[in-house]
């Protein structure tokens, strides 16, 4: 039986970027019906992040918005219809700039004095409370202001920003969890909650034992390159033609690969005898290590440390083309594209993205017939500009 | 009312390290009654990783570990302790080399064949399908090998891990929204699942749209430094005292960023009239930029720049002291440590984290006695070594 939770739940979704609409794509991907709620003349900004393009959006656009419905409204003329549709829904989410959605008549007491078993869900920036509530935030600039650049980079050089957009993703992760724990929640009570996540708190909960650390000594982590800073050898090694991920977290794998790269010697040299002495003399040992390991290319490696975590560093074109990555089955085909699926699996089968990526109001005229609205009053609303429709 | 969605749900949790303790940390925050079961002798191996130890074990442990209850209890002598209360539990977590859980009995068929309602959730390395199904995995290998490296660091240099354990964490947060949403399912239908995440196809995850990207065009992504690579300028500038990222992402922000550096021809140059001639030209914008930039001290440059969005790139000790950290609530008293709860709020109050992390078998008697276990089957077991008991 196909993993479908969240069949019957509607979500009204007036989110735009990445983390909100990364969000409701899990809903979706959970069994939700999902309204994205665009403006009828730009629609969702990540649309247009280029530079490669899809048919109705960019590329970014694409990895966070299949198995939805497009409705193109310009929420200002038409509160009326976005209030209708919220009365019939069960989850609300937005990630507009604070204050707006309460400026707007859609702020959460409006709201959930309407419909008490709504969840509603907000994405902000820097959270509700605080002297920086009322900015607004992205990944890049959270990764730099909650100190994910600081630990990231080589000791010796400025720190950089993850490639990944890791605060936008996972505060999508998370405001799906904190929804999906509110509508359970809600058939015991009957009553829905308000949601709260941030981008900022997403970039702290990623930093975790670095900042209980922090807190307890004054002092602040610094920046290891590849390296895991608690274990050596653990970082990356240049081979004769590439570079290997190399973990000899214990003694005895310490041992072993000594052994291996033809430096058996070093596992009795009493300044790496327990990984607190390595950790302590890396500077005496990497070199050595080094020396052995460009000597032979990475396939001859991974043959000759089998028995060692080892990995290569893969760029893109390896990662996509791995007979791994195939065989998870988490590239799915999403209107001819493959896109990464969520990483989740429920007795065996994976989730299903659906549909591809709505176009721009898509979906204008059967949403709001189910809503009630005739013809003619949609036809008005059309030739009025306050809805998109697509014939 | 507090929000407590898995009140009366009971976690047997057979994880360690990082991972597997934060997706249980999750559900016990959600008011989930977890026993964390660890081997009487050794424990969690994450209670030893350093360099900096609380009472009972590491901080990382503290960072994943808070409002359990410890069963010290060797499993493979004491299998039919851990079946009993598997047989009286709603989710079970285990993040075993692939294999093991099976070869113990606690293999998915097995369980769930005792209790049709259970959920239960494994946490793998490669996940169970594909050649390198049956290897170990760790955080830092799989950031090298999913391509999380390939993307993070300076263009010219190798890249390089962040200092985050996004894998780990990422991870643990998956598998907490497959458990919740596989708990919601069964109100419904009365039956559990079984839930599959592993770390590499998290680190996957945190990469969709360069993945369908690279997938589409053939091209790995390179590494960016601190920008973002679509928009310009949008990266991190030297101060005369700091660093502070600065996004002027449209071409109104970019004629501010000029005016205020004291540059507003710039904004006139047809080298950088639009965004997309300036990631064209990056390499003559940015040494005019940096200049300016260059000249006055980060706080200076934030007043003058108030417009547009900038963030100072802190350290973790600017970060934990800054006041935006302390009015979101989320550093939360552990044991007298202030440890990072989950970045989530319900109806304005903070998920609570609860209890301190156990010390190794601190609740094996009471658990036992739970069970129905009389106390002298108890001291008997402890006698043998089976169980840990803490009087």
């Amino acid at each position: 039986m196909p993993f479908r939770p969240l069949a019957g739940i509607r979500v009204v979704d007036l989110t735009s970027s990445l983390a909100g609409p990364y969000c409701t794509e899990l809903l979706a991907s959970f069994g939700a019906d999902v309204i994205k709620v665009e403006h009828p003349e730009r629609g969702d900004e990540a649309r247009a992040w280029g530079p490669s393009f899809f048919e109705g959006g960019s590329v970014m656009f694409f990895a966070a918005n299949a198995g939805k419905r497009s409705l193109g409204l310009d929420v200002k003329r038409g509160q009326e219809i976005l209030l209708r549709l919220v009365d019939g829904a069960d989850v609300f989410v937005q990630s507009l700039r604070a204050g707006t959605a309460e400026r707007l008549g859609f702020g959460a007491d409006a709201l959930t004095a309407r419909n008490e078993r709504l969840v509603y869900c907000s994405i902000g920036a820097f959270g509700r409370e605080g002297p920086l509530a009322s900015l607004p935030g992205y990944d890049p600039l959270m990764q730099a202001f909650a100190g994910l650049v600081s630990v990231t980079g080589e000791p010796d050089r400025p720190g950089v920003r993850s490639g990944a957009s890791l605060v936008d993703l996972g505060t999508g992760v998370w405001a799906a969890l904190g929804i999906v724990a509110a509508i359970h929640e809600r058939t015991t009570t009957g009553r829905g909650r308000v949601v709260d996540t941030a981008l900022f708190e997403t970039a702290l909960a990623l930093l975790p034992y670095q900042l209980t650390e922090t807190v307890a000594t004054g002092v602040a982590p610094g920046r290891h390159g590849t390296a895991f800073p608690l274990i050596s050898p653990y970082e990356v090694f240049a081979t004769a033609d590439g570079e290997l991920m190399i973990s000899a977290a214990n003694d005895r794998l310490f041992r072993i690969l000594c052994e291996r790269t033809g430096v058996p010697g070093l596992a009795d040299d009493e300044r790496f005898r327990t990984n607190p002495d390595r950790v302590a003399n890396r500077d005496a040992l990497l070199p050595l290590l080094r020396e052995q390991l460009r000597a032979r290319p990475s396939a001859e490696w991974l043959e000759l440390l089998a028995e060692i975590p080892v990995a290569p560093v893969n760029d893109l074109v390896a990662v996509a083309a791995h007979e791994q990555t195939r065989a998870s089955g988490i590239l799915q085909e999403v209107g001819g594209h493959d896109t990464v699926a969520p990483p989740l699996r429920f007795d065996g089968e994976r989730l299903v993205l659906g549909s591809a990526p709505p176009l721009l109001g898509e979906h204008t005229a059967a949403i709001l017939a189910e809503a009630g609205y005739s013809e003619d009053e949609v036809a008005s609303l059309a030739a009025e500009g306050v809805i998109r429709l697509i014939r």
